[in-house]
């Protein structure tokens, strides 16, 4: 199993999923805009020596899986920074959600990513050469590393195009304590994935509560 | 509590859910595009005394709630043969989803109707006077009305404008034996609830089981 993680994204959901990944041993690079990023080196710092920081390009070269945990609307400008031979036959997990804040809360999906397209789906054509898996998208990053509830285990998807990625990210979530894992075929399979946010979004309005996940019961 | 209600719509959802109403006590008169409809008259002879059947006008009239169980291609050309007073003032639980299968399968979600919009709030646009409630769509007719699973029970939502008719759907999902009901706000929380289509689909392609539910586990 791979143990080199790049990371995407300086954000709650990397720093958080990063952390995770260092606890369970794998050394972890996290990438930003530019080299040198504040939050990357005290992240990098708080997690000793298995953590370290550069550009996305560091991030993406020294990776044997790589993470995106941007923002959705910051995952196509980032890719740019990236030359595609680095990600090259590497597994890349889309963690990442097309939200579009410009109307207002709660956000709306980015409209040319909803419905017949997905965001994923775009990653995917930006790096043909890379295995691309959408998952953990569909909740809030404390869930995503610890996702075990009192009202039961969560389930959690997947959805790319090549089966042993997907057998890769899946010995990743049961690592993050997953134990309920639907595998929605094609990388198309990412729409379903990223349209449950909406109702996500509301949930946790209602509730007021975002340390939930959604558990198929059968 | 009401006790007449109307159904616009006559397969599986319509028929299920009409029966579970009568098991229940509720006298149901189905409607369809035409009077003599040969499945409502077979469906009422089924049911009893306290069933009947009509047009969708007949329905809406008779109703004190009505449910709208049309496909979703057909909610709204349904209710252009309604007379909008007949549902004035009336509780109206749109159950229908803006499923495209013009694209092949599985079917995706009508455009005009998705992310920004949603086919419940054109249902309420349609009728300024009746008080629409979004409920149900998220599962197929089976669990909508035997929702308890060995995993747990699952989750169902309501969203709509009007407090007291989302009181009297809640109390009807609690009569079909729904234990969690979480209310999504006004009608566009109806977004959420048709988005989430996309993720049914692909789960029972995957599982080869459409008798699930979504369980909000906290």
């Amino acid at each position: 199993m791979a143990r080199k993680t790049g990371i995407l994204g300086t954000g709650m959901v990397g720093s958080t999923v990063g952390a995770k990944l260092v606890e369970l041993g794998y050394e972890v690079k996290m990438g930003s805009r530019t080299a040198g990023n504040e939050k990357a080196a005290a992240w990098a710092k708080s997690q000793g020596a298995k953590a370290s920081h550069g550009t996305f390009e560091d991030a993406a070269k020294f990776g044997e899986i790589v993470l995106l945990c941007t923002k959705g609307d910051a995952t196509m400008e980032a890719l740019k920074l990236v030359k595609p031979e680095s990600l090259r036959g590497k597994t890349v997990i889309d963690i990442s959600n097309p939200l579009d804040f410009s109307k207002g809360m709660p956000p709306t999906l980015v409209q040319q990513y909803t419905n017949t397209n997905s965001l994923a789906e775009e990653v995917q054509k930006a790096l043909p050469g890379a295995n691309v898996v959408k998952s953990l998208n569909i909740v809030n990053c404390q869930v995503m590393v610890n996702p075990k509830k009192s009202g039961g285990d969560p389930t959690m998807f997947v959805a790319g195009n090549s089966g042993p990625a997907k057998e890769e990210v899946k010995g990743i979530l049961k690592q993050f304590g997953w134990s309920d894992i639907i595998d929605l075929g094609d990388i198309t399979g990412a729409r379903g994935m990223e349209m449950i946010l909406p109702i996500w979004l509301r949930t946790w309005g209602a509730t007021q509560n975002g340390y939930f996940g959604f558990k198929i019961v059968r």
